[in-house]
């Protein structure tokens, strides 16, 4: 008969059946953080590409397209070691349904390239396939926030998350700026979207703040380069805060380019929060193993302690090892009990999300709009009111608490 | 290689997977309830037993135990069956260690019942002991409620949980009203406490019809028996309303009678609860198996009749047939969305107790109280306040983000 102990040890089992898990999704998300940053660069290269005819950035697309494979295959491999047979993968039912949109969007990713390669595609459009990919896949590390079970795995992954939409948001700005510039003109529409994504931005990287280890983002301060920081922020002065009107077009490239760097050094924190990532659970796995073997050497010599076995085979102990027992299984339910409090406040900082993905939703069911268009549909009630998204996703919902579906 | 309808799938997979786990956990919620009641009424019993030096309930109190020996091998036996050996079980590591406690807690009942017996212990301890029995067997149903990934059958656990502790808080009411009776005085303080304990049962209440299926909700008023309710509340006007001071104490084992009645009226409510989850259950794993073979149908036609195989093995779809997939992604990622938000309304309901768990943690760790002595502090805060426990709960937690931990 199963006693109190082979649940207490079970228990601990399951933590560390649960932080191998997580170890696992670690390294995959590592993999997508790479891929995510090639096709970054491909969704830029291939936006210059088309927007300049087909006459600049040609081969540097081309060369780009092999960083991308490499990161893809990468990608295929650790989703191919993701154990879909089990049906036992935590949280399976969502981060496997993300996964789903992944691979759909990779099958059209050869039709795409060879769209982008003979100029067949408009860049709007090109350039809304890659950020729809790159959604997908950022989507794919927000489950497995959203699902983690140790809280301080889950707060590293929370702090990855959000580093990483910031960097994407980072990188719709790059192209925004750099066609915005290229037109010639500073339209007050492209001026306040532009403001949007720098907004949008420095909320994700407020939440990464909040949720990383200090030294991590100490490290992301200091290796910052001031000299791209000042120019990024003279183009954005330009850009979105000079009066509308005709603009000097060769800005373009210089925006492009200093946005570039400022990408290219975020990539390099994106590697040490994936490390810090690996390393946390591979200290965490230690740890659990050692009390799990810690805690059955101390079961173990209680029993042997035991007075008498029982009829039933049972050994009942006595008073004081009975009082042994009690505060192994007591500090074992506080302890999950304060693990549970600290995930619940470190998967709060993904409500926001979650609330503009639900209005997101509720406008595409009952507005028969698309995602990309209930989005925009958002953000310009967002700039219009000149409120957070969030606030009018929140807006939206609790309107639609009180009037009734459809128009 | 895996493809997106092998994840697409594999998602649907891990929803059966949880289904089914989740029915098994519905059975064991069952046997729980039973059990419950068993020991509400052993515990009911005892303390009649001591309470008179042994001169009543004897006899009652030997026949209810057998009663209590079936209702707990009935437990045993799924706690057996619970898989404690894969460290694969949803929400393990909190499950295991909650059933921990309750085995623990089990293996001192054989002493227990023995000291009951001798009339070695004072009624007051030994209905202390069976509380926290009880308390320890209602967590885990509390945990299965929080852990459960179907909202419907998340919200049919929640409204069990409420309902179970809602009965406990009344059986508590019971032996309240039957000593404070017996003492033949109406003391202030144990009048405000049994006001308390009616509070907090009603609070239970509203959540359970809340969050149960309204037939069930109508069912149970239907069934009501308005004789049984009239006395209760007469006497709880005489108990709690009436001037402080000499009382016929007499009344103690009219009220424990009717007090009786009404508890065992919300047992039949109980099983008409647990078996509402055990065909919700049923319901949703057929529906889940039916729409796994449509879809996998689907996809194989959609694969049949792809244009041609490509180099790799795998076969491009047209593009009338890849919107035909993407829909199917879509739609599947749209659905998990809104159970996510469903799941998380249901859970919002379980908020309240965790605050009060870690109004109670916070206590004992920092100022050395055992779980029972945190929880009386509480409730006499919230006494003396005149407010809820669980915005006393909520104060003591903010308070303690301002001050230095300890004295």
């Amino acid at each position: 008969m199963k006693s109190g102990s082979t649940f207490l040890l079970a228990a601990r089992q399951c933590e560390i059946a649960d932080l191998e898990e997580l170890a696992r999704t670690g390294e995959l998300v590592g993999a997508i953080g790479r891929f995510v940053h090639a096709l970054q660069r491909e969704r830029g290269l291939s936006n210059g590409f088309l927007a300049s005819q087909g006459s600049r950035f040609g081969l540097q697309r081309e060369q780009q397209l092999a960083e991308c494979m490499v990161a893809e295959a990468r990608v295929r491999t650790f989703f191919e070691v993701l154990d879909t047979d089990s049906a036992h993968a935590r949280n399976g039912a969502r981060l496997f349904s993300r996964v789903a949109v992944v691979l759909h969007a990779l099958e059209g990713l050869p039709a795409l390239r060879e769209q982008v390669g003979t100029r067949a595609i408009a860049a709007r459009e090109a350039t809304a396939a890659f950020s729809r990919l790159i959604a997908g896949l950022l989507a794919v590390v927000f489950e497995a926030a959203d699902s983690a079970s140790d809280p301080e795995v889950s707060r590293a992954l929370v702090a990855l998350f959000h580093f990483m939409q910031g960097k994407e948001l980072a990188g719709q700005e790059r192209a925004h700026g750099a066609n915005l510039f290229a037109s010639g003109t500073l339209a007050p529409a492209g001026q306040q979207q532009w403001l949007h994504l720098i907004e949008a931005q420095q909320g994700c990287f407020r939440v990464f703040a909040d949720f990383s280890d200090p030294e991590v983002v100490r490290a992301d301060e200091a290796s910052r380069d001031r000299a791209v920081g000042a120019e990024v922020e003279r183009l954005r002065r330009i850009g979105c805060a000079g009066r509308p009107g005709a603009v000097d077009s060769s800005l373009s490239t210089e925006w492009y380019q200093w946005a570039t760097c400022r990408i290219d050094a975020m990539r390099s924190v994106e590697e040490r929060l994936a490390l810090h990532l690996r390393r946390l659970c591979e200290t965490r796995i230690a740890q659990a193993r050692r009390e799990l073997r810690d805690r059955r050497a101390l079961l173990e010599a209680l029993a042997r302690e035991a007075p008498c076995p029982g009829a039933d085979g049972t050994a009942p102990l006595g008073p004081q090892l009975e009082r042994s027992v009690l505060a192994l299984v007591q500090e074992q339910s506080r302890r999950l009990q304060a693990m549970g409090d600290e995930l619940d406040a470190a998967r709060a900082s993904l409500g926001e999300r979650k609330l503009v993905e639900r209005a997101k939703g509720l406008l595409m069911a009952h507005r028969s709009m698309t995602e990309d268009e209930a989005y925009k549909a958002l953000r310009q009630m967002a700039m219009n009111q000149n409120r957070r998204i969030v606030d009018v996703a929140e807006a939206v919902l609790s309107l639609a608490e009180v009037l009734p579906a459809g128009r």
